[in-house]
């Protein structure tokens, strides 16, 4: 039997934001390949399947343990949070797939889509993303700093939305405080920041604050921290929260 | 009955994959409101739920339509393509809470979040959106050409990966070739496009090309385009499309 690999989203943690197509794509696996705290997302059990869990920093290992396994004639699901495309699994399954053997790329691979911590951070507070906006990660274990400030001054300067994903870790404590400071440089402290903690699952916590007064020690790395533009809004309201949203137009006198 | 109002991203079309979440509140609403052609995705009919279809470009008419219903006493879930916060439903929703009466403010609003056109797009290639990347659209009825043109410039320079929303329509069938001319001015004709039609649907439709030989004639409004950075690489297979995706780290030379 041919192998097959599919990458699979299973969403910000809620099983109900799973689509039904990554539950059926776990559903068919033989083998289910990926970080534990993701694997352990997948409470259905199928008789017979195999799991393969691995630590979180392994990334190119766990890719190619997963096309080993489909070059065997396995049906695989390689297991990522939210959207396997964004900073998840699919580009790493990729790039093993270009450095390795040439039969891996007569498997079929397939990438189910999910939804990415950015959106399901966005709708807890509102519309922060309607307006046009950019996603970074912060993590430079694979990229340079210079690259993650460049991108940062251009959205800034641009007057983009700012999605940051992995802003900070126990390994690089400092670098959510460096990329609030690097904005200040060029937005007002009143630009709203939101802060999601574990969005979309069932334990979110949210912080509503501006760039004047945010702390980035309330940050971890399941926070997705997003950076309002000129026309990002609150709405006030009574015993509650502000809701967020971003204006579809431009405003006066905006950055 | 107090009432509620809930903005639903039903996906890029494919049943399979709007969220359980999702289904969940269309079938608990009274009234559904929406775009036509998005409210016929809602294939499951449930007894005295009422439809209200609208068409494309009253947004503002069709979320204070929505708020009324919900003011009223009603369930009521607002239609959206893809994921309600990009480029969708939402914004216009809380604009008009804003600007409209206080009671509103007093509604338990919701947004149920969904798989978003380019994260579907992607899906279907590969994973171009593998590193740091922006989301534009190009629809210049609510903000200016200027404000577009300064936000292209401002990602082709710092090297993101680029998606464009709302490509083209009737009205306005030259931005798109404005576009691909103005980041020709700063990216190499090598840099890779995908135009993806209809991405998450059951008639999707793919080019694989570049900047310097794309042809914006081939898209149209359900046309997600992305722009690859310096670090977006194709892998040919025989017989097939190459799959498309984007190195995790920085490459030597790039932009």
């Amino acid at each position: 039997m041919t192998g097959t690999l599919t990458i699979v989203g299973v969403g910000p943690g809620r099983p109900e934001l799973m689509t039904p197509a990554a539950s059926a794509a776990i559903a068919d696996a033989t083998d289910l390949v990926g970080y534990g705290p993701y694997l352990d997302r997948v409470t259905t059990r199928h008789p017979g399947q195999i799991r393969h869990a691995s630590d979180n920093r392994v990334e190119l290992d766990r890719a190619r343990h997963a096309l080993q396994l489909a070059s065997h004639g396995r049906q695989v699901a390689v297991i990522s949070g939210g959207d396997p495309g964004v900073f998840a699994m699919a580009a790493a399954v990729f790039e093993a797939v270009e450095a390795g053997p040439s039969e891996w790329r007569a498997l079929e691979i397939r990438v189910e889509p999910g939804v990415t911590a950015m959106l399901a951070a966005a709708a807890e507070v509102g519309a922060p993303l309607g307006g046009d906006f950019c996603a970074i990660s912060l993590s430079d274990n694979l990229k340079s700093w210079t690259t993650i400030r460049r991108r940062l001054e251009a959205a800034a300067r641009a007057d983009f939305v700012i999605a940051l994903y992995n802003p900070l870790s126990k390994a690089r404590p400092h670098q959510l405080g460096e990329a609030f400071a690097l904005l200040r440089e060029t937005i007002p402290p009143s630009s709203v920041v939101v802060m999601v903690r574990a969005a979309g699952s069932g334990e979110v916590r949210q912080i509503i604050t501006t760039l004047g007064e945010v702390d980035p020690g309330t940050a971890d790395m399941r926070t997705l921290v997003l950076i309002g533009s000129s026309a990002t809004r609150l709405i006030a309201r009574e015993g509650k929260a502000p809701w967020v949203y971003t204006l579809r137009r431009d405003v006066e006198g905006g950055r």
